[in-house]
């Protein structure tokens, strides 16, 4: 493959050779050369594992209104500070305090056997059941006309089940996420249309697996709130096969979380400042706030300890920025988007530019790209670059899709957003489950996305946009 | 990212908007949809995974000439016949019979203070220690020019410790296993010109981690062969650190290897018969031995049932290649490469036509593209389809390596050579070490990998070179 050293080499050498080169492969060379300085350097002495290890292992599940989101906050602005930031501060979010209460209980019913309890979780913001739970006949459905079409008549007082499986066709997992993902996202609201007493889901993940994978969900104002958690696939392929011979199955499900009132957090915010323009800013971050049930190790513990990485590598390597570069780690992702918007409505306030956003929010996997939410000319741009990303393997610029948290910053494009793309087979294995843990992150493919990430905000930076 | 789906979507309605379009255009959009047909397959319905969790926990470790290395020539037999293969065949080998005999043992002797065991084995193919061992002074090397240096006068005696660490800075760590490569491969024949007693070599590994990492080497015939052995990075950390306040520390290896009489065994070849061309064969195969401390899943495991998935693929589909697909399971890989020389013999004497033979030997992960060690006109060739290949993330062509046991036909690229490459991130933490095992493989890289090159099998088959 790509021999980085090699190419790197072989520019230095024309570099040597060549001074009547023109300006712009002069330009080129001098970037090619920083950009293997940035890998070099974050390949040896990243910090990024290390520090994901911490917040992972010390800190851990980092929901919003928790007292370890709270606790990450202030490890972030350390973390920041030691980073070599010029500045670190705090932005005030109002974020939601949902919270699991104790741990839920779901179990098949078959007409006639025995009960078997079933992994599950409550869906991220769903209501509580009542105390001793709930406990009625399965509708199971593929897809919300299949809901429909079953009506009120066959619906009314039954838990409905939305069994839509990942379509493994998609090579990148993310759009087989993409498309089960609605029925989590507003399939109790669906269910509750019809008069469902509740609604299951198949968990969201790409394996067949023993674990729940919680995640947001969100009521239609005009129906009724029901309770809505997430079994397990292999539960959800045993209710199904169970379901094809005892259509009488019942589910049980029994759920304490609730909804209490807002609280305070922050976004983390630190700076290198900008020696030509520091007013020009080039943003880069991921989320603080995690899922209760895991570590949140790859989402999105990794988008926060690469962000810090880049302050690190830039001091590190005594690289003063044109621009100023600006690391956010964005509180209440998860369950709100809190952070993100009140990044955007500050900046408005203030008439901050922003050269770019830069998220890293998919997982702390070998880098394979950057989505590119931008204008055509922003684009092209952009892609005078690519080339010097291919020793790394850096080679897909052809996504369009950035970051949830900066989301209300670019706006559809009108900020250029970047977001970090890395290989998906792994990532919906553990994501927003029990599993996303510390140890399932490599250290190596954690290291090269910060190190991507570094190189693009550098030539940012360097070059505006 | 590039949705594979959405692009073959347009392709076929273009084909059926515009029949117009020039014959190469139809050709391409033909292509695109059996490449789309074969994924989809592969992603639904392959086997893969199955059959590496049979060979890995059912088998297990299959150094060439154990009774498990016998087992899976069956197996693979027995496989081949099942995905549908119209022939499967056994070619006989002769291949070396190592053992490793008793578990090795390896203790750090410091001057004062206690001594230590450390994670040790032996490198394959070494002699064995005295009954009662070997201790003696350690000479810390991190290569060869420093042993030259030191000479005689300082080596004689003593036990050579190899401590040259892999290079992060490579992208692609084979290249960090390449140049830290030789210290395993002929360090004992350059350690006992010198006078060694033995040689160890910190293990070839990308991580540090508490295991030691086997891998062939090949003494010197000039000069006498000394035991060797490899221990894991983390004791070589601990040892290198010792040596430098404790110079006079000791290291005591005791191991038990022999080199038993050459066995018979086989390579295992299955094929579907071209339609057309049934004489000129495209060949795609890995090793079917692996070193005997672990399961080999990755090494290389996955290269067989990723090939086996080939033959299944095509048969599941109805596709009759035009030309002769072939199959092939090579043993003894790892420390003779005994059946891919005498693959190479036999299809010279036979006047066999390979169109091109393709190899799997990197490990099962996400594939990235294809190394293509052939002459430039094939390249060319062969360079038309990669826009095939972009909806499923493999772009990388500018590789030149084949593989192994193909590479006594390939012959430096007068059989046309063609290497998976595979994201190499993971690999050489687990390599040729106890943990290269079933659970550290993904289901859906690994499926990725077979369903690349069964797609670039269909093209050759169908198209030639």
């Amino acid at each position: 493959m790509n021999s980085n050293c090699l190419k790197v080499i072989v520019l230095v050498a024309m570099i040597v050779a060549g001074m009547s080169l023109p300006v712009q492969s002069q330009t080129v060379q001098a970037d090619s050369i920083q950009l293997k300085r940035i890998y070099d350097e974050i390949l040896l002495h990243a910090r990024a594992y290390k520090n994901l290890e911490e917040l992972s292992l010390e800190i851990g599940p980092r929901l919003s209104g928790s007292p370890q989101a709270e606790k990450s906050v202030a490890w972030t602005m350390k973390k920041m500070k030691e980073a070599g930031a010029d500045t670190v501060w705090l932005q005030e979010v109002t974020i939601p305090h949902w919270v699991r209460g104790e741990k839920e209980k779901g179990m098949i019913i078959p007409s006639g056997g025995k009960k078997q309890t079933v992994p599950t979780c409550a869906l991220g913001m769903s209501v509580a059941t009542p105390k001793e739970g709930i406990t009625a006949e399965v509708v199971e459905v593929y897809d919300f006309d299949q809901l429909k079409k079953l009506g009120e008549e066959k619906i009314k007082g039954k838990i409905v089940f939305y069994n839509h499986p990942f379509d493994q066709r998609f090579v990148n997992t993310f759009h087989a996420y993409g498309e089960a993902g609605r029925y989590r996202y507003i399939g109790a609201g669906e269910a509750a249309r019809y008069g469902a007493v509740a609604s299951i889901i198949r968990s969201l993940s790409s394996s067949d697996n023993d674990y729940p994978h919680t995640g947001a969900q969100r009521y239609r104002d005009s129906v009724p709130q029901i309770p809505c958690a997430a079994i397990s696939t292999n539960a959800a392929n045993l209710l199904s096969d169970l379901l094809k011979t005892d259509p009488k199955a019942r589910f049980f499900l029994q759920q304490s979380c609730q909804m209490l009132d807002s609280v305070k957090s922050y976004n983390v915010i630190g700076e290198i400042r900008g020696s030509e323009h520091p007013e020009e800013l080039v943003l880069a971050g991921g989320h603080l706030d995690s899922w209760d049930l895991a570590q949140g190790a790859h989402d999105d513990g990794a988008g926060i300890v690469q962000s810090i990485e880049i302050l690190r590598t830039l001091k590190a390597l005594n690289i003063q920025p044109k621009r100023t570069v600006r690391v956010v780690a964005f509180m209440n992702e998860e369950n709100g988007l809190c952070g993100g918007r009140e990044y955007a409505l500050q900046a408005r306030k203030k008439n901050e530019k922003h050269v770019a956003a830069m998220e890293s929010d998919a997982g702390g996997f070998t880098p394979t790209g950057f989505g590119l939410n931008m204008s055509d000319s922003a684009k092209a741009k952009i892609g005078q670059w690519k080339n010097l990303f291919l020793p790394y393997n850096v080679w897909d610029w052809s996504g369009e899709e950035d970051g949830a948290d900066i989301s209300p910053l670019t706006d559809g494009g009108k900020v250029p957003g970047i977001g970090l793309y890395v290989d998906s087979q792994r990532y919906f294995e553990i994501h927003h489950a029990a599993t996303d843990t510390f140890d399932q992150v490599n250290k190596r493919e954690l290291h090269l996305g910060a190190a991507a990430m570094t190189a693009l905000v550098y030539l940012l930076s360097l070059h505006g946009l």
